[in-house]
């Protein structure tokens, strides 16, 4: 499979996961074959004191990290854990999260992510590990 | 303040949190003060293949973690940091996370959280850091 | 294998940890079979400033939470992250950190672990996940 | 202070950790101020299988990060956690963590480090968060 070939499969997935619309996040992947994950501010993203919610920066994160790392196996990965370390508070603006490849290994594979504003100030970064299972895409 | 105006005014900052809303998750304290978040299942809440998104997961368990945490202080707090580990899917299953101190420091508290699902299953666990802020909730 | 006959395999393999013999470090099972990892305090295992190093703990921790999981299955599991939350700083006391089982999986297991002071006083969390391997112990 | 007293400050502070020295770690700053931390290796690095001891990767990136966060501040930052995910093992090699920094906050400051042997295999990787207390170095 080409990685445009596999890019496309993966952007095809994303296209089917209801969360993704539900808080309004895109997917594309760079030339280095990153998954690049947008999110346009919108009001319910936001936690009580008006600012976006961490849950929506944990989810840019490893939505960032697992298509960054998926793209490159053939069968599904599975989210083992993550982490999130948030560093500036982001208020009504847009953000993009960007994945970048740790290892991929036979069973295991590892990925990050970082969080940035549309005006390209550092909000949030994190990481995840993923098991790669036997279940095809299908 | 007693615990319980505390508690009221935790909900009512929860009551004005879009996110909450959005998801449709729900905020309550158990007798022992520790928040036990609520998220009944719905469709826009799955990934691609139809589990439950890591994304909620780490949702549940920061506003779970935070929660229990924020409830002990007078000022806001702030995540520094959290991580999720999710130990097994979740398909189509109403979910509750629960809170539990690991520390209470002037300057930084730490929580952590479980997910189980509405049968008892654990599906998550995870924690948080918190810096105590200035801020006031006014 | 009995659970008694399993324990006496760690413990033996703990024996031949050159690191555990450079640190002091001792190991023991309680009657659940979780991992008690002791530390007799001595100076060289201080940081600058005359407290405990969070390299120790983080040891401590890795070691304790490892020995919890591993004590099941009858390979060698590989560690594959672990995290460590430092609470409150330790001087010259005696640490000991137990290990608690978070899930036992075929492919992924996962500990959490604490280290208190001899006199009980709580000063690090943490936890780790784990990869079943084929590897045996021979 | 010009850097270079700040990075001599942070030597002499290292040179006086009895840990750094009962594990044979070295410290140096590199251009950008970033900590390099060495070891060579030595039997007593090992686990029972004749491996890099986990505990030690995580040493190596505490300490790597915390010394390429510390260097920027007048008083002592106290690390609030941190987490490493061991990508492969290291065997009888000698080691290097490098320091990076991801954020240098007024109360908190956040760092990342890599372990690589010396041929330059990545084998860890991992950050801490640290508090900015006000304790001066005296």
């Amino acid at each position: 499979m080409t990685p445009d070939a596999r890019a496309t499969r993966m952007t095809d997935l994303f296209g089917r996961a209801p969360l993704a619309a539900h808080l309004g996040m895109t997917l594309r992947f760079d030339a280095d074959l990153r998954a690049v994950v947008g999110i346009a501010h919108a009001p319910f993203l936001d936690h009580g004191l008006g600012q976006v919610h961490g849950g929506v920066f944990a989810t840019l994160i490893d939505t960032a990290a697992w298509f960054t790392a998926a793209v490159h196996y053939d069968t599904w990965i599975s989210t083992v854990d993550f982490s999130v370390r948030l560093l500036e508070p982001a208020e009504g603006e847009d953000l993009v999260a960007t994945g970048e490849i740790v290892r991929l290994g036979r069973r295991l594979a590892a990925a990050d992510a970082e969080v940035r504003t549309a005006a390209g100030r550092l909000t949030a970064v994190g990481g995840g590990t993923f098991a790669v299972t036997g279940v095809e895409y299908g």
